[in-house]
Parts: structure tokens; C-alpha cells; sequence
């Protein structure tokens, strides 16, 4: 009752990691796997709906609301070395401690169905200031992936004690449960404002891990028209709050956007 | 165990609309349904109450206490052109998301019960400031809605994203997965006060889409009655309280209420 | 799961009436259902323990903790016009409005076991200013109780609308869907401090209703020399915690005390 | 689908008495209950996971992630006198009320299993102050634990009256209702910081009591050093942050954390 999921297809995949993205700090992680669904042409195939999910909807610009919801996509290795890929994307977490629980569960539910045994979710890392050249710091739930990170200059080991928030790291904790490992890549952010240019520092070492290329021009681009409207939106409604009045305005994917 | 829906009668009805106007921003949606179900002599057919609901009563004028509940009404549509109604109404939202959107489920499961294929719900847009000609927003779940909103001078694009809040706006994400469509009426409203002039905006609209004809001239002296009936009971209140104090006041239904 | 009820007998009682007194502004409610409870020497039948209450025990003087609990007394008519009486009584009401709305339902199924179609809820009406000769004032969820309270000098009637929040609302609420019927009395009381003197106005309604004669003396004894002892308690303990420091106090049964 | 737990192995226990040492104030109980375990070289036999634990996970400095677990541990007596031994210790408590109650529970069902008919909870009592030699107070659910405790100097009778919020508390009063029967120990602490002078009090009392000796040096000695350690590892996180910005830091074992 607390979650539904609906199945369009079920595809056939050879031991697929699972990639997750869902919003966090900066939307870093959100922008990077959206990014890497795009360029990969990757394949929807299921959504989830849940009780525990935020009680509103979005309008968007043309006036059709969109549903608050968690979406799987699927790709295809298409060369030696590369593994089937597995993503969850969406535009909410859980607003209760338990919501999360049992979000991460359903999702390693799916993930294991069609034989994940390997993860890397998705997230940011806040540090409170403006950052121009990212660090990616990461977090394992199996000591094989420290080397994998480090050689690609993750920032593994630390001074004192951290936290992950949310489903990246609660996903790591409950698949570590199920035999499914791997790490949280959480690129260096402001935690003030959208960063695409921390999902693209996330992004490089995560292509390299899974010995994927994608064009990174493009999320460069759109990133950059993405503000560019954004601020030309921002003008624009101002004014028209000034003129007539207007709903509270929902951050837009280019806008930071933290759900607790 | 949660819910709890009582059947006082179980009406026969060809493809109903469902019509909700439960309490939010300014009243909006509940006036204008209360209206339309007096105007049209709806019959009440169910009562709803559910644990999620506020954990208090009201007491009347009268002594008599009033539970939470929510009401189920409906019309049978008279000459050709014309749909049997649905309307839901009540006194309180859910207290929590899962309530939220447990009590949206219950909500659909009774209209399709019934047969409704088809929705409105009605709502305030709070702009922060008073209005004296207010315009009607609106966002649907199927691009169908569009024109029949915009005809009759609805604004349904917008610069930038919006959000709707609570019943009015899940009922349109969980009716689309049902197959139920249609569209969100909002009355731009202060968001300050009750708002009867927003709800006779949104009526307009509303019974223009309907072909059904109710007559407003009541809701306006309804209003102007209840305006100053609310008046004179603050003013009697008032001075009661300081002669002898009394109970903490719930808002009537000519004041603004919100339930988030 | 949510709720353990413990039976330590199953009295035979013909029609009993309900009388509730559970935590509440001013403890008027408390108080007054407990003095009637010693007064009558009604005895214990029934404990309840639930996961919605406050997650903490209380410490005694003793150094022995007492759970948060309700418990059920009943009380046998001793002459012609009386009827059985059970009371809840207890520490405490629940954490959230659905554990509000099922811990009514819990005791509502007790009371009918029992064969109850009559009920009596006692609480406080904070006016937020001291009162010398507290009035009484009444909500009823059938109007035959009207005149009754009405002939003992309750106010029934009401300039504006009002609320009852917790337990002595919802019972009514939820009662009447039963069959259940009766009324709330509420002591008007400051909302400051614990309130006997209100609670003994209470009690000379209830009593008068219920052809129950109890002492009142005792219950303004109790009062005086309970509000002694906790002035008393109150200033060693601030001795004690200059000296050594103590742990926080549980505002005792004399001292005021809000679940909200 | 709330509690998971994964038994590691099933020991056989003859009467074993619980002893609960999870996150508090000060973190007294949790240091003195991982002292013991770590003395007494007791085994770990059960991980209990759970929905309603914080929606997180702690990165250790290794860069691995820490699951929210409560895990138990068993340990044998060695001579006549002696009681075998079953530990409850882990990072965090629940999250709401409901959480806590269904978590005794669960804890309580383990203890039960093994045969556990006794049990003490461990804490600590914040009083706002500095304490050089703190005393150890004590609360029971049977009056016979009263001279044991009494007896040792644990201060049990107070003027007014006490509260013990989570676990520690909730046990006793759950506890009692299976007959298991016990106390709290709760040694006295500013609230302010992690506290293991106050966990050596506890533990005096405690050891004395189940007739088992372990050594308090080396807790002393790990004190001191993860006291220095904390703040080495404090100036080097607070430049690090300077350098480049980090994760929030999660309160390392040796540094005050309230799980309320």
C-alpha cells in the first residue's frame, strides 16, 4: 500500500550495476545519472509511486502536472568490459525515516530481480563555499572498491568521521545486507546552488569505472543554457508576480534542491 | 483501520465527474463546491473519516460537536449534454503525506465505484496580496484539458514551475494512473482571508465546462451574510472573552483555514 | 501490536456510563475522574499499554518507575437511578493524531464489551487568566444531553465555534458512530497550573447527573495539601540541584500538565 | 518488514541477564556496556536492523560506511555466582515513539529467547554541570533491586519525581509486563560531553553486582587516548575544512551525542 510499481517491460540483463541518482545536495547526483540516461539512450522501465513520498504534485510550464515518482531505466553493454546498467532516477526521496527504509528496499528489490550484485549511488558533498575544481570523495560498503576509487583520485580515506544522508547511503548499508556492493561517489559542492560541474567530476570517474564513454560537452552545454534560462525564467516570473500574482515556484532540476 | 467509509445510500450513475472542493488556501475549493451542492440539492451518499485526520472535533453554536469527516454527494444530471456529479467535501485534509495519499486512493476507489472517469478539483493560487478580479489557474493530468481550460480563459502556462499542495493536486497524479483525468481549478486568492469571490471565479469556469447552471447571486449574499455574521460573532467573542474567556476559536468557514 | 490491553477481571455491569479523565489542561480532567475513582472505592479491571505513548517512564519516589499507561475502573449502582460506572483514568494520551484516533477506538471497544452507551469526558477549558468560581462548559454529541446539562447551570450554548483537541473530543466523535452518547465537561481554568478547584466544579455537574453523592472536602484536602507538598518538593529539589544536580522533573499530578 | 534481525549464531545461556548500553546522554551507557564487552571478550551473536532507525549511515575513517545497528553479545560466567551475560550496544536508538516501543520489544523477544529474566539499562544523568566524582543513581521495576542497589551507594529515593526517556527506561516498564525485572543505573554527567569518568561509576556498581571483575584501567587509559585522539583528529579536521572544505562530522564515540 505505502508503494506501487509499475512495470512497462521487463528486460533481459546480465548482471547490471545500478546506478542511482535521486535528488540530494546540489543535485549533483541527479544531474550526473540523468546525464549518463541521455547520452546512453538508456531505456525506461519501471515506476515507483509511494505514500511516503511528498504530499504535492509539480505543474510544469505547459500546465500538466507531473506525479512525484522514482523511475527505472535500463541499458545495455555494448562492448567486452562494460556491464548492463541499471538506473534510478526521479524527483523525490521519502519524507519519513521509514520511507526511506523502505524505498531503498524496493529499490534493491528491482535491482536484485533482474541480478544486480555491484552499486554506485550518486550524491554531493557539501562544503559550504564556492568550488571550482571538484574533488570526488567517496564511500565503500566492501573494501575492493577503495583501490578502484583511489586510482581514479577519489578522496577515500578521512580525518574523523562522516555521514551519507539519504539513499545513497542507506542503499549502500541495505544492499551490503543482500551481497550488493560497491560505493557513493559524492562530488565536492557549495550545497547553495545546482552544480552540474560537480555531476560532470562525479561523472568522469564513474564512466571510467564502468568503462563507459559519454560526451561530456554536451551536459556542459546544457548546463550552461539551463541557467541561462533559469535566470531569464527567475526575471520574467518576478515580473509577473510584480504584474498579477503567481504560484510558489517548485526549484526547477537546474536549481538547487535538498530533500531531507 | 485507518479509514472508515460509511454508505448511506448507494446511488446508480452514468460516468459522473468527480468534483472535489476539501478545505485549503483561502477556502477557495470548499466554498465553491458547498455552493454548487446546495444550489443543485446534491444528495449526501457517504461519509468518510479516517485516524489521519486531526486528532480534535469542533463544537457548534450549538453545543453539538462536529466530527473530521469528509462527505460524499451526488447529482444526476438533468437534460442532455449534462454528467452526473460526484462531489467530495469536508472539514479537514490528512495530517500526514501517507495520509494525504491514503485518503486520495479512498477518494478514487469510491468514484470508480461509482463509474467517474473524469475530475475537477478546486483550490486557491495564494499570490500574498488582496485581489479584486481574481483570475483562475489551472493544471490538468491530460493534455485534453488544456483547451477546454484556456477557452474559457483559464491560464494554464506558466513561466517556470509550480506546485500543488495536498488533496487537490494528488488526486489528479493518482487519478491518472487510474484512467480518471481532468483538471485543477485554482482561484487566485490572497491566501490572507476566505476567499468567496475566488470561489465564484472558479465556479464560473467550472459550470461553463459542466453545462450545468447554478445561480452565483446566492454564494454573493451568502457571503456578504456570512462576512458579517463572522464579524458581529468575533466582535460578541471578543467581548465574552474578556467577561468570562472561552474556548480557543476554530476559524469558521467564512474565515481562512489551511490544512497543510 | 500498537496497542496491549491486560484484563485483571471481567466485571458484570449492566449499561455502565463512561467516564473519562485522562492528562489534560489544568489536569481538570485527571483529577477530578481520580478523586471519583477513590471516592467510590471503584476498583481496577483493565490496563493499556500502547507504542503511540510518550517514549520515556516516569521515576517515583520511590525509585520505582511507573510505565505510561491508562487504566479501567468499575463502579457497581448502589441504589435505584444509578448506573455502573468504568473509568479510564491514566498518565498519559497518545503522540500522534492516529494514535489519538485508535486509543479511542481501544477504549470504545472496552466500554461496549461492557455494554456502555453512555458517556461522560472530563477536561479543562483554558481561558489563560486565573479563575475564582470556575463555570462548566459543555459539548454534546446528541442533543438530549443539551437540556441536561443545561438544568445544572453548564454553558452549552456558543458565540462562534469552538474545539475540543484529544482523547475528550474524539471519544465523543467516535462514540457516536456507535451509538454511543454523552457530553464533554469542561472546567473553565487559567491553562496555567493544575486546577482542583475547576475540577471539583466539574465533578458537581457529573455527580449530579450520575445520582452520585462523593465528598467533595476530601478532594479540596487533597488539593491543599497537595499543592503544599509539591511547593515544598519543589524547593528542596531546587536545593538538591544546586547542591548535586538532579534529573528533570515529571511535572507531578498536582502541578499542570499538557499532552497535546 | 520494521526489524530485521540476523542471528550469527545461537548460544546456549542459562539464565542470562541483559545488560543494554545504546547511545545516550553522555554516551555513559554505551561506554561502559562496549568496556565490558571488550574486557569480558564477549561474543557477538545478533545484528538487529531497522526501518525506523536515522535515515543514514556513518563513513568510518577507512572509508567504509557504518550500517545503524543495535547488535548483541553473549558472554559465559566463569565461576560460581556468576550470571551469563547478554549485551545490547550499537550507535543509535529509534527514531520516533513507536520506533522505541517496537524496539523494546524486539529486545526484549531476543532476551527472552535466551531465557533472560533480569536485566539492568545503563545511562546517563545529565545535570548541567561539571562532575568530578559522579554519583550513580539508580530506578527499579521490582522493589527487590532496591536494597542491591542501595547497598552499593546508588542513590535510589528522590524528592519529586524523575524520567527516563528512551530505552533505558522503556525496558523496565516493557520488561516488568514479561517479568523481567531489573534497574537503571545512570551515572551523572554534565550532558555536555562524553562522559567515561561517569561510565567507570556505572560500572562499579554494575560489576559489583553480577560478581564479575573487569579491569578500569584500560578503560581510563582509552579515555584519555580517545580523548587526545578527538582532538588531534579535531584541529585536523578544522584545517582540513579550512584547506578544502569536508563532510559534517558525526560525533565519534568519545564525544557527547543524545539520540532522543
Amino acid at each position: 500500500m505505502q508503494f506501487e510499481v509499475v512495470f512497462t517491460r521487463k528486460p533481459e540483463l546480465r548482471s547490471p550495476v545500478l546506478i542511482e541518482g535521486l535528488p540530494g545536495i546540489g543535485h549533483v547526483g541527479k544531474i550526473a545519472a540523468r546525464h549518463m540516461v541521455r547520452e546512453l539512450r538508456a531505456k525506461k522501465f519501471a515506476r515507483l509511486y509511494s505514500a511516503t513520498f511528498p504530499p504535492h504534485v509539480i505543474i510544469k510550464k505547459t500546465g500538466m502536472i507531473e506525479e512525484m515518482k522514482n523511475e527505472f531505466y535500463y541499458w545495455k553493454a555494448e562492448s567486452e568490459g562494460q556491464h548492463d546498467l541499471i538506473f534510478v532516477i526521479g524527483n523525490t526521496q521519502s519524507t519519513s525515516p521509514e520511507g526511506q527504509y523502505l524505498l531503498c528496499e524496493k529499490i534493491l528489490d528491482i535491482a536484485q530481480e533482474f541480478g544486480a550484485r555491484e552499486m554506485f549511488t550518486l550524491g554531493g558533498l557539501g562544503v559550504g563555499r564556492a568550488v571550482d575544481s571538484p574533488k570526488v570523495f567517496g564511500a565503500v560498503n566492501h573494501p575492493r572498491y577503495i583501490p578502484i576509487l583511489e586510482e581514479r583520485g577519489v578522496v577515500v580515506k578521512r580525518d574523523g568521521v562522516g555521514q551519507i544522508i539519504g539513499v545513497s547511503g542507506m542503499l549502500l548499508s541495505q544492499g551490503k545486507r543482500r551481497g550488493i556492493y560497491g560505493a557513493c561517489l559524492m562530488g565536492e559542492t557549495s550545497g547553495f546552488y545546482v552544480d552540474p560541474n560537480s555531476a560532470r567530476a562525479v561523472l568522469e570517474v564513474l564512466t571510467s569505472i564502468l568503462g563507459v564513454e559519454i560526451s561530456m560537452e554536451k551536459l556542459v552545454k546544457r548546463v550552461k543554457d539551463a541557467a541561462r534560462r533559469v535566470e531569464e525564467a527567475a526575471k520574467l516570473e518576478r515580473k509577473m508576480m510584480e504584474d498579477m500574482g503567481i504560484i510558489r515556484r517548485e526549484p526547477t532540476d537546474d536549481e538547487m534542491r535538498y530533500i531531507g
